[in-house]
């Protein structure tokens, strides 16, 4: 489907623009199904505390219609909304009256092998650590060459996703998924305030969790923990849950409360 | 004067690049004197080192002539040169046949103050730190969320620059500028194998005071080592030096060793 900027097709932007001199923006990632953009006020929710932390004045209402009618046009698949902060005047003060640009992208559903979900995936241990940096910690920004860095770092289809720690040695996330452990019946979920990604579906797992009556925590965790978890899945908006079933020699049989979760997550969403 | 866009006049780029989704990508900033891009070979040496870390394939050859081509048509300015992967697939992972795409923009010379750098500058002392990244430190890459907000700390015209600690509070340089001090004889510059970006006029300057039998160290500072210096100062490869006068409460004269540097600076650069 043809993108939009601004409300118009287009496909391309501006060389002025922020998001490429500076990577000065935000984004979601959103399954589309029906036309329908899942877990939309999750991601809607997340883009308004990406942008009231970095100071980008958007008309959120705008930017909900404008997802609601590309995702109506686009069927089934996945929408990708970045935010910039428009055009840069030289140097890295923001022109106070450039208008933040709204970028829409659709692209065909993902393509991931069902065996993912149901036997599990292999995670590559990254050598790439998370810098720490608690102003843009829990944003999806585009400021993502660590992402790409990591994801460098491995070619075989055999790993599905990676493993990332951040400077001190805790384990964070996945490359482009966030990490979840069980350990005698606790879900536990790393903490990031210091680095990594608030994830949407981490967040719809978390609440989904506390409907289950599940004991949850959100804290740091270290590879001993991983190591020695009963269960451990990675998840993200557009594939829903993944069970983790080896990484780094350490491994996992895929486990009753991942395969519960990943069952409601399904059927919410129909991922 | 109107930009190129892989050695052919364009003023956008296509929203699939790399650049705009993830910062994908590198940058120089070069000022222009008579058609000449000046401190060109240091400015291509640190961006050929980018693309070593990035592992960006990039002709150098190629982005030279062009950079030539461009200065010599623009004059007198300011020319920037951006590397990104581009275009992209979906995903962190690269596509390992899309060629990196070289952006060239000139803009007219920078217009500060002659007093910033005659009588000095006052620092804003940011509250933003700096991200500890060994991976990225040092490169000129697209992903400068930190500096944006560094920068929108402070609108009061009477700062010219921002001080910037990193997260454990070393000293480590401006927005867009690095930071030297003097102290009985000493120049001293930080080290930035952790973060900051290793600044083309930094390595000018470091090779300048090597030829006048200067003592230069290249370490970690700490605040009370910049309150203790004898002198002060900022540069970069667009304005040269500037002097700093105060920051924070501490304040410092505009000394002898940044005169002369600056007057050799401005001799060789005709800055």
């Amino acid at each position: 489907m043809h993108s939009w900027v601004d409300g118009q097709p287009a496909d391309s932007v501006p060389l002025k623009d922020r998001g490429l001199a500076y990577g000065d923006g935000v984004f979601e990632t959103m399954a589309v199904k029906a036309g329908q953009p899942l877990l939309l006020d999750r991601h809607l929710q997340r883009l308004q505390e990406g942008c009231r932390r970095l100071s980008l004045a958007v008309d959120h209402g705008l930017a909900r219609s404008e997802v609601l009618v590309y995702a109506a046009a686009l069927g089934d698949g996945v929408l990708k909304l970045i935010l910039t902060r428009g055009d840069s005047q030289r140097g890295y003060g923001a022109n106070p009256d450039a208008a933040v640009r709204r970028i829409l992208q659709g692209s065909p559903p993902a393509a991931y092998p069902e065996a993912h979900g149901t036997d599990g995936i292999r995670l590559f241990p990254c050598a790439t650590r998370l810098a720490e940096q608690p102003l843009l910690a829990g944003l999806k920004h585009l400021n993502r060459l660590e992402q790409v860095i990591a994801r460098a770092e491995w070619r075989d289809a055999e790993y599905a996703e990676g493993l990332m720690l951040d400077m001190s040695g805790r384990v964070i996330e996945g490359v482009f998924s966030n990490l979840f452990l069980v350990r005698n019946g606790l879900l536990l979920t790393a903490d990031l305030t210091r680095c990594g990604v608030a994830g949407v579906m981490r967040a719809e797992i978390l609440a989904q969790a506390h409907t289950l009556g599940v004991p949850v925590a959100v804290a740091d965790i270290d590879p001993e923990q991983l190591r020695q978890a009963d269960e451990v899945f990675m998840c993200n908006s557009v594939y829903g849950i993944w069970p983790v079933r080896e990484c780094a020699g350490m491994s996992w049989s895929v486990g009753p409360l991942t395969r519960k979760l990943r069952g409601i997550v399904r059927a919410h969403l129909d991922i």
